[in-house]
C-alpha cells in the first residue's frame, strides 16, 4: 500500500503491529484520529505510554497494580483462604466480572508450552508454592482457572502436582462448563462465574 | 467493566473511542503492549503523534501531505490535464493502489449531506471551482469518483452544475461497476481500477 505521508504511513505500520489490526483497519483508525480533535491523539498516545512506563505488578499475585500490592490483595474484606490461579491478567478481569467470587489470585504469567518454548520457571509457579506453605499462610483453597486446553490441562496436572505434598490444601478445578478447547476470557460472564461456584476437586 | 489499574482503565478507555473497538478488544491491545518490549508502545504513542501534530494538506488538492505541496500534485511526470474528485483522503490511497490512473487529485473532504449538517461550504468545492476556472488551467477533464451513495450522488451532481458553464471541460463519473450504495474504499482493486478506465461522462 502507498501513502501519500511517510507521517501516516509510519503511524498505519505501527497501529497494524497490534494484533489483529490488518493494513487496512490500521489506515482507518490514523484517519479517524487526524479528522477527530488533535487532543483524542495526544490524550490517547499519552494513555498508552503512561500504562507502559507506569504499570507495576502486584508483588504477591502478579496482577497488574498501580502499587506494589493490588488492590485484591490489599481488600481486608475479601476471602484469603482461598486462591485463584488464572494463567493471564485478561482471567482475573474476567471473573472480577462475573462478581461470583470473593477470593484472592494468583497470575501465572502464561502456559507451559513446550512448542512455545515456556516452561514452569518462566510462570509464577514458585511464587504461588511459597505463598501457600509459608509459615502462617490462611491458603486453605487452590482453585485451577485455567483454560481447559492441551497446554493448560497440563499446566493444571503440573500444579497439582506440586501441591499434593500439602494435605491439608484443597486443590480445586473450575466446572467444565466451559467447552473443552475454549479460551476462558471468551467465556460470557454467566457460564465462567457458574463454572467458578461449582468448582471440582482436582483429581491427583 | 472493573479494571485493577487506573493506568490500564485509562489506557482502554482511550483505545475504546476509535472505531469498530469495543472494551473487550480495547483490552486485548493493552494487554498486549504490556506484554511486547516498552519500545513498542513508545514507538506507537510517537507515530500517532507525530502524524497528528506535523501533518499537513496539500495546498492544491488538499490530499495530506508533508510538505505545502503533496508528492502527486509535485510530480511533473504525471497527467496534469485530469483531475479526479474523491470525497476522502482514503480514495486516493485505494485509486494510487490500483496503479490505473496517473492523473491529479482533488479531496473534497466529504460528502453534502444534510442530515449530519454538512454543506457545500464545508467542503473544498471553491477550491476546486477555482484550481478549473484559473487563468492558464491545464485541467481538462474532471472525473467524479465519489462512492455511488445518495449523498455521494447528490455531491457528484452538485458539482457537475457548478461545472456546466464550462463547455472546453469534460466532467465524467467512475464506471458504475462498484455496487449501488457500496462504499468506494472497499471495493477490489480490479473494480475499482476499471471503473476508473471506463468513467463515463456525466449527463448535466
Ligand atoms: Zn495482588
Ligand atoms: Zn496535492
Amino acid at each position: 500500500m502507498e501513502f501519500p505521508s511517510k507521517l501516516i504511513e509510519s503511524a498505519v505500520g505501527e497501529l497494524s503491529k497490534l494484533p489483529g489490526v490488518g493494513k487496512k483497519t490500521a489506515l482507518r483508525l490514523a484517519l479517524h484520529l487526524l479528522k477527530a480533535e488533535a487532543d483524542t491523539t495526544a490524550t490517547l498516545a499519552e494513555a498508552l505510554a503512561k500504562m507502559r512506563f507506569e504499570i507495576r505488578y502486584c508483588d504477591t499475585c502478579h496482577n497488574i497494580s498501580d502499587t506494589p500490592e493490588c488492590s485484591i490483595c490489599a481488600n481486608q474484606l475479601r476471602d484469603q483462604s482461598t486462591v485463584c490461579v488464572v494463567s493471564d491478567i485478561r482471567d482475573v478481569i474476567a471473573i472480577e466480572n462475573t462478581a461470583q467470587y470473593q477470593g484472592m489470585y494468583h497470575v501465572l504469567g502464561g502456559v507451559i508450552s513446550p512448542i512455545e518454548g515456556i516452561g514452569p520457571s518462566d510462570l509464577t509457579i514458585d511464587s504461588l508454592v511459597e505463598r501457600v506453605t509459608k509459615e502462617g499462610s490462611e491458603i486453605r483453597e487452590v482453585i485451577l482457572a485455567i483454560s481447559p486446553t492441551m497446554e493448560g490441562d497440563t499446566t493444571a496436572f503440573y500444579l497439582s502436582r506440586k501441591l499434593r505434598d500439602l494435605p491439608e490444601l484443597n486443590v480445586s478445578t473450575i466446572a467444565r462448563g466451559i467447552p473443552m478447547g475454549g479460551e476462558l476470557e471468551y467465556a460470557d460472564e454467566i457460564t465462567l462465574g457458574r463454572s467458578i461456584v461449582e468448582r471440582q476437586r482436582q483429581a491427583r
